[in-house]
């Protein structure tokens, strides 16, 4: 008999609930695949902390997803892909971060060749888009900025365009693109998609948003593909999510993220057992 | 021959940075004293997580500095204060946590019998301020308010009273206090104290504030004057400081909140070995 992997699930981790909006496109664009979401959310956030501290956290994240026979692992976090991408190293399964997918969708939509990148700390700190986009075209000129206070403003809910914080907040760190005439502006973090609006507010509709999550979602598709283990099932494929910190605070924010409600199950995970 | 724990150090631990203006005050008052400081720089903020999750990470954080052959703990930690004290039941040295301290200062504060708090997430919902100022009088009326993204403002150096963001953050939290009328406000988490000026700047300098890391300090000398373990050497004490996160980033920041440079030795400590 062969066992096939072609029905195990798609992993997904994250420091805490932004890496749910890549889970939103997967669950778009392969509605029959099965996924195990890991959130961090005892720990979050990750970007303001050392790399070798992510380091450590990101090689943890993903043990837990291998005891869960994941086929496929995205790091769904700009932080995690960015500086501890190495964690993946001697995976015997297919596995892709945020900064490659979302650093080729910004070169094929850039047409000033100005392209604007925000994430965390340590992403900025670590060059890791912007040597991506070198790597594809040399000419594209890199504006770079860290927003350290998007996360938390986003895990505590001040997301709404109108909100006097949300607004203020977005208006210091995006505000500086505007002089930089960029045409395109990676959303590093996997945590800015909820704040789009807020961020078109201050850029105006011609400036294209990269959402890495979302490319991160069609690029882990076009892997499957070539690897040949999308799921052959008809049926809806199912969530499972594990989060360290407890669940009742995951669930009330994480449908935001996901843009439907929490259905499948929720766990926590000991973290000390990672 | 009889072994005198007087010499020992104190210990004393928080999330991150924010406890070190207990020690600030510490090394002022009590200048001839050893310090053991913890700071969990790797998990920090701890007032967004659950009581449990904060719980187990306090219980943790003690048993390191019970290592270190501590003569006293303070829990320099507005939210470890407040949800998780009951980890230090069982403890055989004295213990203050800095609700209580900032409690009692707040009654003997108050003319008119408004108090106002300000905390965590998890120090507000817990009610622990309101509950002991109500121990001390029950007449007292209290306003209280989480201000979630405080922790996460000055740990990326937002602190000064001139910036647009903390202006605008500072504003929204603290403005309804004016309303309220309160003459007294506890700065119920450790972190706060850094952003006197620019809450004294929305609350007129005729409402007093509470510095709870301060009034901790106060009261665990007085907790070692009654146990008789003052240290009685007339050298200089020396002060250590263990973190969870990378070293360099933890100095960088700290003296802002000593108010000297950081001269003791800084450790760091893995995770996985609490």
């Amino acid at each position: 008999m062969v066992l096939s992997m072609n029905h195990f699930p798609i992993g997904v981790f994250d420091s805490g609930l932004g890496g749910l909006t890549a889970v939103r496109e997967l669950r778009r664009i392969l509605p029959n695949e099965n996924i195990v979401y890991f959130g961090d959310t005892g720990r979050v956030p990750y970007g303001t902390r050392s790399a070798e501290t992510i380091e450590h956290y990101a090689f943890q994240d993903m043990r837990f997803l291998l005891s869960k026979k994941v086929k496929l692992i995205i790091a769904a976090c700009g932080t995690v892909s960015s500086v501890a991408a190495g964690a993946a190293t001697g995976l015997n399964i297919p596995f892709t971060g945020v900064v490659v997918p979302a650093a080729h969708a910004a070169a094929a939509e850039t047409r000033n060749l100005k392209v604007g990148i925000i994430g965390t700390s340590a992403t900025i700190r670590s060059k890791s888009y912007e040597e991506e986009l070198h790597r594809i075209n040399a000419h594209i000129e890199v504006f770079s900025r860290d927003c350290p206070l998007f996360v938390s403003m986003v895990e505590n809910g001040f997301t709404s365009p109108d909100n006097e914080i949300t607004k203020a907040v977005v208006e210091h760190y995006i505000r500086p693109f505007v002089a930089s005439g960029v045409d395109t502006l990676i959303l590093g973090c996997t945590h800015f998609p909820i704040l789009k609006e807020a961020i078109a507010n201050v850029l105006g509709a011609r400036t294209s948003l990269i959402d890495a999550g979302y490319e991160a979602a069609h690029y882990a598709k076009s892997l499957m593909e070539k690897g040949g283990i999308m799921n052959s099932s008809t049926e809806a494929g199912k969530c499972s999510f594990y989060v360290t910190d407890q669940i009742q605070n995951f669930s009330s924010i994480a449908g935001l993220f996901l843009g439907e409600d929490i259905t499948g199950d929720v766990n926590r995970v000991d973290l000390d057992t990672l």
